[in-house]
């Protein structure tokens, strides 16, 4: 037991439960760490709460009786997620991004922990009240996308593998089409990664028809799992609607045209903002 | 401008600096945004200051002067790090770990954001006080390591790929041998990705002759980056020390034993505990 000012114990409470979203912490946990009434937890409690959702930080739930205690549910303010949307859709337009091929080269940006993050949280927002499991992305370029989700959701992340690894114990593999290029590839899934009937949250950083996320989610039916729901930072609406593969999913931008001779992106902000 | 009490502030302030390890923040903008004294903004660092190092999750540093300000440098104390290790040791110790060929499973752990958020802060503590420029790892398992470790020092992270892909622009690419199978790889890094003469943080989840890692070492000539420390998570102490390839680093575990007749699995601590 640590006797603490409320001064600090407020400094305390709100690093413990900003390092726990979605995990219910009983109120007599807090009142016997401090040796402080209940009442003067609560009291605690309710400054936190003002501060977090005026902050658009997310929600301090707070659940009565026996089995009670408080949650931090984050939730990202729509106008939060607006800046960033915004910012990345401006940094996407830079004109160098442009490869041979049509191509984006994006890595930059994908390597920024504090973007990731940030973009996680907006995952977690949208997804906040769905019965979730599990978040699944699929190697490589989605998975810091998907940690971050999960970790805001407290949830474990499940990676697809292109190939079958040594380290990953017996797999099931499938093969699927990648829309766009029309081309046959495989993805594996270990079979112990995914318990049966789990709900999964498929994450990643860019769709196009949709191939790839659709296999994921053949994947999941040899694993008698359901998709909750699909995010994806960056979609391609430079497809026709005909022929994507996949029609409900959240993304955060939306990147419109490529224009390799002009030089020129266009990029608008994702389904998410409407 | 907001107007808020002090123990408001308090959860404010903390959690703006949570969000920003690494990251020098001027007296003037807490005390502008909260119409406050500097001298009322002093007191409220004092009291985060307090308890962030009673709770051991890092140093809150006052830099004196006109540019002067706060900057949060996580240190995870040595007793939560070993608190930390320990549990890991013993769950990498589970028998049904075992896969065919002496393999070890280990995606459950690396799949809990929280335990990778853990080990990242571990490896931001003792890498603090060096000159780093990005975090590197090569894909696959390795990533979520290398942006938990990234956000806690406020860096980037730089995705070596196994394979050239369109998405990453021109790359340069090198042959490795794996040191324990003593097979030949290829790895590749977009040139774009890591400027010339980059400090280079190398984090990996697990190393056993240390010939991946090695390989990143190599690749890092190319772009006359340099080492600027090596952090694995798991290193594999079956193996004979004259083999391996690598000798500066800091593990967290060591597995020194995987026993497939008898499933017995034997670790220890990592060279980071003495």
């Amino acid at each position: 037991m640590k006797k603490l000012k409320r001064s600090a114990r407020l400094v305390e409470m709100t690093q413990f439960l900003l390092a726990r979203p979605h995990t219910l912490v009983p109120l007599t946990y807090f009142a016997d760490r401090y040796g402080a009434a209940k009442s003067s937890i609560s009291e605690d409690l309710s400054i936190i709460k003002e501060v977090f959702e005026e902050d658009g930080t997310g929600e301090l739930q707070t659940l009565a009786g026996a089995a009670g205690g408080v949650k931090l549910i984050p939730r990202l303010s729509k106008e939060h997620a607006l800046a960033f949307a915004q910012s990345l859709c401006k940094q996407l337009e830079q004109p160098d991004r442009i490869l041979p091929g049509g191509y984006l080269y994006m890595s930059d940006l994908l390597g920024q922990p504090a973007t990731m993050n940030e973009a996680g949280k907006i995952f977690a927002t949208v997804f906040a009240d769905r019965a979730i499991d599990v978040v699944m992305t699929v190697e490589t370029k989605g998975i810091p996308l998907a940690y971050a989700t999960g970790a805001q959701l407290n949830l474990p992340v499940v990676l697809v593998r292109r190939d079958h690894q040594v380290t990953e114990g017996s797999a099931v593999s499938i093969n699927y089409v990648s829309g766009s290029q029309k081309s046959l590839h495989t993805m594996s899934l270990s079979r112990r990664a995914l318990p049966e009937k789990s709900r999964v949250l498929i994450v990643d950083d860019f769709m196009k028809a949709g191939g790839t996320i659709q296999g994921m989610v053949d994947l999941l039916i040899e694993f008698n799992a359901t998709v909750a729901g699909v995010g994806v930072l960056v979609e391609s609406g430079e497809i026709d609607t005909n022929e994507r593969l996949l029609h409900d999913y959240v993304s955060l931008a939306n990147l419109t045209a490529v224009d390799s001779k002009s030089k020129q992106i266009k990029v608008k902000l994702g389904n998410y903002f409407g």
